[in-house]
């Protein structure tokens, strides 16, 4: 292992653990069928799956729809927008 | 472990688990192909089949078909809304 | 564990053991790319996999062709309503 | 494990068993992209992958090719009818 | 086990065991997009992941282009024709 | 192992060794529905799940919109384009 | 095991070794998306995940873009032309 290696494992966390910290703060979800979920992660497991509360459907940047609690099955992700700074 | 890592750990549930102390109580399931399934919850496990009773069928918000039973296999499922609290 | 979930571990079941105790009745399954066939559910394995008799075909609520004895792939299907009571 | 699952057990084969009880007779798979192969189940495994000899390709109910010997990847299965019985 | 049973395990052979014994002759490989490859099976692993040899790829019927060596991802892969006999 | 093989190993590096050892630099990623992420990629899985900073999203080379912190999974990824030199 | 068998156990190598045999030569990739990379293949893991360097993008022949280091999912894959002889 070089000491770049062992730079990088220390400053750096794997996407999965950062996504794990940011449980309780808003979250911008995008599904594969390009609709997205705008509400605060409650939480999120390995695969993706979460659930999000007070959250807006949005299709082409419009709201459709409110959930007060929705589980999103991981599968669907696309992507996973963090808004506030950790 | 950082200190708030324990402390969501102990005030946070991860999805699935959130999910299975939501049966027994109304839901909605969108699939991938968009049509939804609003009903009771009988059971759900890990991989997201689930089985619910008196569900309507409905396309774009109008029912279209109503089951007794039916059992929604997992890999479909888009999102679970849970219609009531904990 | 919670009082609530020993309670709703003794007085429900997993779908997929619903599914198993279901066999030797009539089912509709429907697949992904909205075919359904009706028939008796001669058995049932953890995949979805079913062996079915005696089932029509139906596109569009129309009979379009009938089967003595079909094996359908579990990762096709959407979902299987169980026409009869347990 | 009530009675009536015991019996059921006895009485009834899970599905990729009575498939594999099937080799050697003739069957009609169908696969996802809708086309259908007519022929000789000379084999198959729990994937559903098969082997099939003298097998006619169909597709909207017309012969439009033939097959000496042709290995189906089971991924592509929608089902597999049992032409003749046990 | 059934005399039927230990029968037919001893005169068939898995699909993928009969595909293995097929290295070295001639073979049609459709993928799921229709495009076929038609040559020489240099080899051929468990997941369908092939090799061929001097394989012509043929788009409705009509050669389109040749390869000298070409490993083709086994996902892709709808049904392999074994063009000579074992 | 013959001569070759033990000079490619020590040589080469696997794909996700190569891609683990780019996080902090800027990279392109394009996704399956043709959708690219541009900026620095902080870290990433073995599934290619990724994190990224200040990352814009391009449709057609147009940028639509702009990321500050964005996880995509891995599952929709197309290609990684690594933009500067080991 | 038959002579014939052990025969083509020792004169044949399986796709994937042959694959990795192949790495620092020049490739064409053709992922599910029929676009086409060319360039040399730096490494490739057994998931068919490969990193090029200097490749070329082709949509129908024609060159679109150029990427110094790329890495491309494997899951994505049809298929890999080898382009020199071992």
């Amino acid at each position: 292992m070089t000491r770049e290696n062992s730079l990088s494992q220390s400053t750096a966390k794997r996407p999965l653990a950062i996504l794990q910290k940011s449980t309780k703060k808003k979250v911008t979800v995008r599904l594969k069928n390009e609709v997205e979920y705008k509400g605060k992660m409650e939480n999120v497991d390995s695969y993706m799956n979460l659930i999000m509360t007070d959250a807006e459907e949005l299709r082409e940047d419009k709201v459709v729809a409110n959930y007060g609690r929705v589980i999103l099955r991981g599968s669907n992700v696309l992507f996973i927008r963090l808004e506030t700074e950790l």
